[in-house]
């Protein structure tokens, strides 16, 4: 092997790595909700939210919204881990129960197909105690670009 | 007539409006996101977001899930809007086109149907230029509650 | 104007009944179930379907799956019609009232969406007595050919 | 133990095979399309459906509205599996690979929530070859009534 060949020869757990905490740098919507990343390989990704006062709706608990987004943003990095840019297309949400404050929410994103351009994610978000919270399906598209360029897998 | 009968007589337009009213208040993701109340009747519901730097998602354009909560938040007005207390079950969005820094969104919320218990509203999320952003549909079920008690359609 | 120049110069709806017709000879999942076309243009197509006994499910009205069926045929027909083949990607259905035997349905596909590439029509499918049966949103991808070889708009 | 004290103390599993038996007999539609039951127990429910000429589209594949109907027949089986009768309220479906003319297709459905009255299930598309056909989530709501009278769990 010549030198320097294997500089960027990444395992695909550390693009998806690579990827996803770029991602979250530029993501300040996510920033603004506390959601913060908890794990992350190329086969699933985990993250979490806090929820405090802020995070509720008119009823008193976590805004519908603010569950989707934080499922939303797991998918996010889960369908562009490979390091081409890829959007959501579509979104199915399912809300089990609600988000109660005080608890700290988990979204974990899997992968279900992922063709040439489109893929289909499932997420789960789940509370502390391992109720479920909700449901969701993301239909990704992808773009013709990667997020970081010069990032070879 | 005797005096007095008709002091909580109201319209359903103005209950829908006084709910709206009171549920925005309590609300305090959707302060969070900016989003503000535009227009209540019992046909229709409509809130708006800005978006600023604090909105984006990692692609530089506006977060899915906050687009969703956007959505999501003219969705809950509209089918609590009776002053019969409703969550959301479940919702499907599709992604139509991005939305941009600077732009102002509106979310516009339609009862397709409203059963005993549960309900369908359908949400289009458009900028300002009439370009079509989101397509949300909303499935809602009814809690034995009402939002404000006291308060007669 | 040359002589010829304009014979297949035909109008959108013109171009939408001649692809709705060639695809419903060709769709035999279609005549199975009874499934007519009962109009087309460029903007709109409605398709019905007969509720026979052999449409029943376990519990004695029409079977979800052939209520989605009449509903997809209709948008198939629809982000078919300009002569651009394309194909379901994804559907969500919202059961509202069951189909009843003897009732004749109605589905009527109405474009919401048509990008480049990817389309979300939307589908309601009502009973003659007005009711509200089912709501169906799908959302389409083109391919790379045409549904009538030679067939220009 | 009395005698007899026993003669309808089912196993869950044995309530599922016996409604899913039961409603599969009286399930015209399901025949009409050649679906078949080829596992039931209280956690799953496989049938399959061989694709013949008849179950063809206009693009020469299984339609659409067929494989959500062999998805949905699944989802009645599981969701009435415990003898509470419960109907579909919405489902979402998509469609990952087009089903082949002389392929037989496998819908296998697993609970992901069952609450007192509402329940999502999914459900998986297969093909013989393995590949990955379609992904269905359905949501159900419980009627208050039994689908086999008398028989216990």
């Amino acid at each position: 092997m010549t030198p320097g060949a294997n500089v960027t020869a990444l395992e695909p757990a550390d693009v998806a790595r690579r990827v996803a905490g770029e991602m979250m740098l530029r993501d300040l919507a996510s920033a603004l909700l506390g959601i913060r990343l908890e794990f992350v390989d190329d086969k699933q990704v985990t993250v979490s939210m806090a929820i405090t006062e802020r995070h509720l709706n008119g009823h008193g608990s976590c805004h519908g919204g603010l569950l989707f987004a934080l499922a939303d943003t797991a998918f996010a990095l889960a369908c562009n881990g490979s390091n081409q840019a890829a959007v959501a297309a579509a979104a199915t949400i399912d809300f089990v129960s609600p988000g109660e404050l005080g608890e700290v929410l988990n979204a974990t994103a899997t992968m279900r197909v992922q063709g040439k351009r489109l893929g289909v994610y499932d997420i789960e978000v789940t509370a502390a105690d391992g109720r479920l919270v909700a449901l969701f399906r993301g239909r990704s598209a992808r773009l013709s670009r990667a997020v970081i360029e010069g990032l070879k897998p």
